[in-house]
């Protein structure tokens, strides 16, 4: 038996770490905001804000865009940050250069929502698009960074347990495709990786997995049977704690069956073509993302 | 070659990180040291303010204390935080306990001094009170709690190398002995342990190890040769992450020929001796360590 001096210690300490975690939770979101509030669209992008299966989205369309091709976009921000602001500028730029609409989706985020909410949100619009807007799955490209590049991978695995036609082809970029982050990069990469730290993936995991198996495939797509999934392409940087995310998916993909195509960016930082607008790599590298993807539209 | 646009933006995310970091550390210590502020001594305890070797430390006398016993005490706060006024409630408590004089130390903490500052500290502070102090090193335990308790083994293994008399004995409360974190409990308790987070730990060991080797023994004792050190008192709760921290301590430290006591808590938290004031648990768990100790003073 614990004393009642001793659980009225453990209440203490319990609401002390609720509300430590809290305010982490919201100066992080506050954070990232800021960073995207610096981000000016081009004049001629339209953006067209919506609300689907209860959960707000925007279309992002540029004279670029084909109308009949869409790419379903999956933000990053390790399952607890992220909006359809921060991720706006990355999105409209792949859309440009992949010649499709854009649609960016604000799916649910831990931990007021954990796992599996961030899944059937994604699995969700994908059917919003195919039912609603009458788009043909060889038409629908899913393309995300980070947690959004893993859930990308868990959302195809998802359509596949539910018979669903996939999408004609996936893009990742830096994706987290193993939350259980056995990586050998996670350490090999501690001291090169400027950018992110496996202590704060560590937390954003704990919050979107709560009691859950790390390894639940649809948490850990890495940990998945990625037979029949469609082609995928993959871009990450060299120095990255996430490389070996990346490089497996790629592998075991492969081992699969599966059309991938991989490519380690030499020096770059996590999601570096998120700063397309700052350097020149960013934009090569979203050249090659559209590249890939018209390639594989109808 | 990075374009000068992306050297910009890493050293952007670079500062970014390090101003985040700083103000972790440094609400993470002001949290601690105003728990710590609740806390009042009894009348008849005696605090005495020194220097030694360029460090402040404190001896903490009780009417029990024996002049000729001293405990050097190690405080815990994962080698980032703690102080001679956090840790001084528990350190006397277990001095009473022990009949013996507590040296209480403020080895330096990380970041600002990482590895394997806090370790030569202590290592300082042991030969102090044999050299300058004249205790025979058979009268002095040395004792410490979670990184405390981690420190100890450490400060053991590098006497040992260094070739000094050891002390009599070691007291470890909850120790933090693998910043590797490679203990089952790690991931086994996450959900039961309501005090400790391992992403908490993750972070506070990197600041200590910076691009040092988890597994140096120095850092994470357990992957030392604990051949030939005195016998050890080991005490943990059942549910903590840390758990696997101690049991495999006292494994090793076991089959390495040491004396070793371990004791597992039920249902007790990380370092509960340290509510000793709130709760009996803490008193009774300080008795067994007070037990231990005189019976292993000349």
């Amino acid at each position: 038996m614990v004393s009642k001096g001793m659980r009225r210690v453990m209440k203490l300490l319990e609401k002390r770490n609720e509300l430590e975690l809290n305010k982490r939770v919201r100066e992080s979101r506050e954070n990232l905001e800021s960073l995207a509030a610096l981000v000016e669209l081009p004049e001629d992008v339209n953006l067209t804000q919506l609300e689907l299966n209860g959960m707000n989205a925007v279309w992002i369309d540029s004279p670029e865009s084909d109308s009949q091709k869409v790419i379903l976009y999956l933000h990053g921000g390790g399952y607890m940050e992220g909006s359809l602001k921060s991720h706006e500028d990355l999105a409209m730029r792949i859309g440009k250069a992949s010649e499709a609409r854009i649609l960016l989706i604000d799916y649910r985020l831990a931990p007021e929502n954990p796992f599996p909410a961030a899944l059937s949100d994604a699995v969700s619009a994908y059917e919003w698009l195919i039912k609603n807007q009458h788009v043909p799955s060889s038409n629908i490209i899913i393309a995300g960074d980070s947690a959004g590049g893993g859930l990308t991978i868990s959302t195809l695995l998802r359509l596949k347990e539910l018979n669903k036609s996939l999408p004609s082809a996936a893009i990742c970029l830096s994706p987290w495709t193993d939350l259980a982050m056995k990586g050998n990069s996670i350490n090999a990469n501690r001291n090169q990786d400027k950018f992110l730290k496996s202590y704060d993936l560590a937390f954003m995991a704990s919050l979107y997995i709560q009691d859950k198996n790390p390894k639940n495939p649809l948490i850990s797509p890495l940990y998945g049977d990625l037979s029949g999934l469609p082609p995928l392409f993959i871009q990450v940087g060299s120095p990255e704690i996430l490389l070996d995310d990346a490089v497996r998916l790629a592998k075991k993909a492969e081992k699969a069956g599966v059309d991938v195509k991989l490519e380690v960016w030499d020096d770059m930082i996590h999601v570096f073509q998120a700063f397309a607008d700052w350097a020149p790599e960013g934009e090569e590298a979203i050249k090659k993302i559209g590249q890939f993807a018209r390639a594989h539209f109808d």
